[in-house]
């Protein structure tokens, strides 16, 4: 189902996330946009962290990111998270991060996949998830 | 201009880029493409550090990568780096990491692109890197 | 000149932080101090950036962390940072990590030390961070 | 036990582990001195990874270390580790990170203890690590 659900966070670049370029580190994105997710599915009501205690995990399956403008040291960023889709197994993120000046640092997306912990094997989302995206889904 | 350059380099999961699923941070293969891309140019001829003393850097422009089968804690993972294209100022590299099962760890793309230090503007590829890279030169 | 200035800032344990132990992996509070130090000069009105910007490096020359409780994956974790002297080019700082139960999760100390950027020696503190720092100042 | 075993493993410091300072961040050593005695217990016939699956974790309990000369990017790293004593619990490791110039890098050392992955708690070391440790015994 098609979902249209999206909240923002804010974090600042660390001294430890430049590298000697003087940017944030390519890498250390995946992190920024992993909080982003986090907070966007504590907003909608659900704790990744009470996912796994259930014996589900949401690994990422697909990770794409589009650098456009350098994020550097102290940075205060903006990251818009939005939940964009449920297909199947599948949970679909796209991301925003922005900086003060209100410039585009990346856009992002990420396939996340419902996996058992049992025998690591895709699962349907649970229940109460649908429950609680299903106000926001929307017609494609 | 198409080119068909490739080079292999393995590594270690360090215990500190697992994740409390017991997989390898997905945000950590980032750093294992860049060792791959660092030392497929490293074999071609061209060292990435003197790239930078000359004043020209390589930022990621954009990173794709989609993850097949988990790297676990201490798994001996294989990067095969391809350079593939070079594109105005965009140098384009394909990934593929196996674990030693050869399993498909995870495939990836990222473009980079030649900046200029002075001015963060890109920049044509240095005619030396031109050179050590015609010789693999491919007719599409 | 022994002082005494202390500040507290808030961070949460990223997924990507944990490692397989569930815990957070012990070389990730570096960056959790580092963001702690940050915080407590930008509070007595010293900005970290603005030093380096001014030609001023301030490497970390020790540091000592013993860990008490594993903090874990979304723990808020509270950092209380003290300044407690400056001796000579060197700025030592204290920190105490606590969770939301009120338990240390971790005690450290780093000494970090004035450098300049163009030929990487130790060099006095400046004088204005000198000034915001005496009104802090303790007698031994 | 004072014990005198060491072993030698080399890294190149990764893109991503500078910062903008150009130095390989701070925060970064653990992780080679996690390599260290990872390869340390290698060599010794004692798998990290077996312990973890036989329900045995351990954590660093305290890490001290003096950085001496920066590394930098794509430096050639010796890490020399040293495993010297089994006091109870607890597993006390040195090390010496040089580089290719033979000038000290860092010093450090780490304490570990022994944990039953079950209730936490500090547990004797195995048997087999015992066994495994006595030909390196010293004399006091």
């Amino acid at each position: 189902m098609k979902v249209n659900f999206s909240s923002s966070t804010t974090l600042r670049v660390r001294y430890g996330e430049t590298d000697q370029m003087g940017y944030c580190y390519y890498g250390n994105y995946a992190q920024y946009f992993e909080v982003g997710r986090v907070e966007a599915l504590r907003e909608i009501g659900m704790s990744y962290k009470s996912l796994e205690d259930r014996g589900i995990m949401l690994p990422v399956a697909d990770f794409h990111v589009s650098y456009k403008v350098p994020a550097k040291y102290d940075d205060q960023l903006t990251i818009r998270t939005e939940i964009t889709e449920i297909r199947g197994a599948r949970l679909i993120f796209n991301y925003c991060i922005t900086n003060i000046l209100g410039e585009t640092v990346a856009n992002a997306s990420t396939i996340l996949v419902f996996v058992s912990k049992k025998n690591m094997r895709p699962i349907a989302p649970p229940q109460d998830f649908i429950d609680l995206m299903t106000p926001h889904q929307i017609v494609d």
